[in-house]
């Protein structure tokens, strides 16, 4: 390990930026002090998630934007993240992500890796989380954050992004009117790819009206997960809204891309002349301190529980001798400290 | 509140079961109390899982299901609980789902359930197998647990599953290759719905070649959240592996049906036959204790933790002055027990 990796990282170096996204994989102890040197100089990217439903063709679609964005003057540095959260036990990154970024590969502004998890899903939204921090102290102004599926645990990772750009498709079946009800919450744009498949403008204005009804029901709430609040998530009153807007691509020609680059500016330039963005990094922050503290009140915990005591535990569990929350009053009382809190009763 | 609840929960009463099922989406304490008294009757309902990408179908073949068994002879009593982890906010059941689902409920041997989820999908996975508990309790013999989506909250959720059925459709684009690599370790009967399709051979026959693939490589391996420790899953060597059984269904017609009925039997009559029911079911009940836990530990914390100090500590991270490691660091010094610990430099 050479002891001046993360100042490696912040000149930009490529080697030792993948190098330190493999040590937060493999969760070492020295990737947390190399994070903690480098968190000063974070801050800086534009984080831009990307999620929605399988068959949406947002790969293609990250790909082009990634392009979009290189093609600019000036041209951003962009990082992309593909997060695999599908794959929990073969901890193999997807082979198909990096075959398919093949034409992104020889451009030294454009850094990709592909994640996926070795054991939890906790485990693999703080490596997430902690890859965006070294892509952003490393000098990537844009990083974007792909996601495959459509589930909550793409929803806990696009939210950790400044912009989430949810991609939809024609034809998907009945199930996408489902997924939009949960994913209107995290949107920030649309992009409804596949642009020229029958039933592109059904699927529209579907949406327009999905954010039709949103807009008159209920206001856009900020949601604490420490404070177990919720507060209004505006700054005040006067804030305008912002209503997602819905860019029809075509991804596999590159068509409508840059009017979804011009949307996902749009939504940055909003956050920032709002303010709205502090009360962003406050989310981010919070849900990001959530993480790591039940990571670490549950490894100090099960330090403590003699294994022996909780394989009879769980055997008495399965017996049904014993129901699986007495059984956790008893595994915290293993530390007599944790035990006499009232505050759950 | 009624004393008498848990009771009536036990002679089948609908309407205690429905109200029960409700206390437990509310988190209220009764009904923790509840379901430790449930728990002594739990242990009987075959729980069936199903999960699989949006647009395959599975809402319909869920409905055929149960129509099914229900056409059994002994007929069992069919429990279904429509988990929705993509609207993490808004707190209400899909009403797609009970409109769907209309002409089963003329049936007194069937309960429908939709469940969503009021704040962390941790809660969802929860209040899920709750409910899965009371429908056992109240005598369901089948439990069918319907998961939207297909990421890795759904296979979270699938795990708490004896048999868990992944539904896939001919068409569906390029993710669905990546989202079998997850997905395979979990399916124990795989379901090509819309066999009425263009390519459903072509999906039947990727679906046998990973099948091949996986069988060849890698053991089959108990991976346990508790313990941080990975075992094999079989409890002998000479135990007969299960190959999962792919089943083509044309769920709006009913096809194929009854041969996904017999498929799902036959792994039931495997697990039991070979113990490695047992083995399911330490590992079931280690992820509820890993999610109860998790819950009551933070819990905790945050109650002794005074609000303006985690305010000032969120802040500081905000500014970069403080990285969320060292943040943590400093929430569990709040309770001095909690702090010496050195497992987890």
């Amino acid at each position: 390990m050479s002891p001046d990796l993360a100042e490696r990282v912040l000149t930009g170096d490529r080697r030792a930026t993948a190098r330190l996204i493999t040590l937060i994989e493999n969760n070492g102890p020295q990737a947390r002090r190399m994070l903690a040197a480098l968190f000063p100089h974070t801050g800086r990217a534009h984080i831009v998630g990307i999620t929605g439903a399988p068959g949406t063709g947002k790969s293609t679609l990250v790909n082009e934007l990634a392009k979009a964005y290189r093609h600019g003057d000036p041209a951003p540095r962009v990082g992309i993240i593909a997060v695999d959260p599908t794959s929990p036990f073969s901890g193999g990154a997807l082979l198909g992500d990096r075959i398919r970024m093949r034409d992104l590969s020889g451009d030294p502004g454009v850094f990709i890796r592909s994640m996926a998890t070795r054991g939890s899903l906790g485990g693999l939204a703080r490596a997430t989380s902690d890859a965006v921090k070294v892509l952003d102290a490393a000098g990537y102004e844009i990083v974007l954050v792909e996601t495959v599926g459509a589930g909550q645990s793409e929803v806990d990772i696009a939210k950790a992004a400044h912009t989430t750009v949810v991609v939809e498709a024609p034809g998907l079946g009945d199930d996408v009117q489902a997924i939009k009800a949960g994913i209107l919450e995290i949107a920030d744009v649309f992009a409804v790819n596949k642009a020229d498949r029958d039933g592109v403008e059904h699927t529209a204005m579907a949406l327009e009206m999905m954010l039709d009804l949103n807009h008159a029901s209920r206001p856009t709430v900020h949601h604490s997960v420490l404070m177990q609040v919720e507060s209004p998530a505006e700054p005040a009153d006067e804030t305008p809204v912002w209503r997602p807007p819905i860019c029809k691509t075509i991804a596999t020609r590159g068509e409508g891309v840059p009017a979804l680059l011009e949307a996902i500016k749009a939504h940055r330039a909003y956050l920032e002349e709002t303010q709205t963005m502090a009360l962003r990094e406050r989310t981010r922050v919070e849900d990001e301190l959530h993480g790591i503290l039940g990571h670490l009140l549950m490894r100090r915990l099960m330090a403590r529980v003699p294994p022996d005591e909780l394989a009879h535990l769980v055997d008495r569990v399965v017996a049904r001798e014993l129901d699986p929350y007495s059984a956790a009053e008893i595994l915290l009382q293993v530390q007599p400290s944790l035990s006499p809190g009232r505050e759950d009763s």
